[in-house]
């Protein structure tokens, strides 16, 4: 198992250029007072696909071989690691192929056909992803490309940490955590910043995993708003990274993340998926103190439905 | 009366700085196939107090001699310009008074105030704003900020094109106009670029003054959901860079400003108020041949009541 560095992240920022964009860093007084800290919001609704998936995405297939990435990509997925491996598989012009599930959001069946990767449903209740994954392995020669336990998707993840790093040194990150990737390649991006990790209350393994020494999963069924962070446990790689380096696990309630999805419409005019709004939910009613300190969160993505979106509004 | 020049919104781009911010080109590949064109959005809805208006406050206040600044400033204002010079004026520690209708929505009072300035209403029927503000700047000595019609003010809003121009060149640039500041002010910033401006229809004033060659008046009682865009008419100086610069004047309907709003929220993750999405209306729905060019459109503003943004959402 390779675990991978910050050196890793730099030769990740490298390869994604062009492909991945670089996102701004956005200010808001009413945060600032709000927080009593200095806040910078890392706007990765505004990157390409809509979340920051695209970084891990691009550098994974930037690092494959020509000769392997001809033969094409594979992912699992119904959400935005799916629209991302699309997406970067177009720009180099490979085949993709996407498992998703046939009860997926039509929405997201059609968007990732729509960058012209070819769609396999499954049943999630009698069929087995794993091995229609490992047939169609088998016969393309497509490498995986998979969501989150990877070297080169921690480190393209990572890159929106160094981007951070670019610009100011913040004491401590609020990033959103399930799979990992995110949360772990950012922290290797920041060695120096405080990582304060955060998952929706009750799909808590996260915090019971750190709490424990091996990695825990959530029991089936557990729901949340949140649903880019529903992975069923960390993976190998990002639990090496993470017990080393998040601090504390913060826990947001549904309704803490729509009243940061409400904030971040009124007040920093951006959309946020529940997702990519929990870290600012955490920082809001958290109680982590970053009184004086300078503080980036995470927002990680705007891949929302306007039906979700209104009842936020609505809080 | 002296007109600026882009010299002025050179200084202006110097004199800002620390005060309103650089604000992202934001890019889509949806966008960009839609529009058959390379599409960057200004977006403005991410500037401090979330609309554009605090770049033409910052220089007008920026560029008062500390011992007038410090006797005060004043303005009138319902919407986002009296926000802006709340904001500049804290940000130097000097009074403002904002001369607002006593009917002007109950959120823009209280975010004024909020400020930390004085808000003086009047009755729009039975009272001139315009006595009030002389009575008030004679007692006082303050010094009154234009919306618009001020060399500063639109060297200032001209910043934004001046960033703009920093990152790419633009062939073509769709931008909202009404009483003209940003309109002309990004004109300067972009001497080589095909201005296209975007006003709501039939409060159609600046089609009718440049077909006219004379400053024409809106009719009284014109409505349009844009309603950052409803000045009765362009002021003088604006009118003498527009006459030059304006290379066509697109109309846009509510129901095209409610998709553009709809597409911005789907699409580019953007909070955008009607005025805001305005250009991006204008663009996809306008009639202008953008086809292989490189296009700006400014977004000018997000500052939208959670009402209005779900009606655009359930066009």
């Amino acid at each position: 198992m390779y675990v991978p560095t910050i050196a890793d992240v730099k030769v990740a920022a490298e390869r994604i250029k062009g492909i991945a964009v670089r996102t701004p860093l956005v200010r808001n007084d009413w945060l600032d007072e709000a927080a009593g800290a200095r806040v910078f919001v890392k706007a990765e609704c505004l990157q390409r696909g809509g979340a920051f998936k695209m970084r891990g995405a691009a550098n994974a297939l930037a690092a494959l071989s020509p000769e392997v990435r001809a033969r094409g990509v594979l992912a699992f997925s119904s959400g935005n690691h799916a629209i991302a491996v699309a997406t970067a598989a177009k720009h180099f012009g490979v085949a993709a192929t996407i498992v998703m599930p046939a009860d997926a959001p039509k929405i997201k069946l059609d968007t990732t056909r729509a960058l012209g990767a070819e769609v396999v449903t499954y049943d999630r209740v009698r069929e087995s992803r794993e091995e229609i994954g490992a047939k169609l392995s088998g016969e393309k020669g497509a490498s995986l490309i998979k969501p989150f336990d990877d070297p080169f998707v921690i480190a393209g993840q990572g890159t929106a940490g160094l981007e951070i790093a670019e610009e100011i040194a913040p004491d401590i990150v609020f990033v959103p955590a399930s799979g990992g990737g995110l949360s772990t390649g950012v922290a290797l991006a920041l060695p120096n910043a405080r990582i304060i990790a955060v998952e929706p209350a009750e799909h808590n393994d996260i915090e019971r995993t750190l709490a424990a020494g091996v990695i825990q999963r959530n029991a089936p069924g557990i729901r949340s708003i949140c649903d880019g962070l529903l992975t069923e446990q960390m993976g190998e790689i990002t639990y090496a990274i993470a017990r080393k380096r998040f601090e504390r696990v913060v826990a947001v309630t549904d309704d803490a993340v729509r009243r940061a999805m409400k904030l971040a419409f009124f007040r920093l005019k951006l959309v946020l998926e529940p997702s990519g709004a929990a870290s600012l939910a955490a920082l809001l009613e958290g109680g982590v103190d970053v009184q004086g300190k300078t503080v980036a969160i995470i927002a990680s993505g705007g891949n929302v439905d306007a039906e979700t979106f209104i009842g936020a509004l609505n809080v």
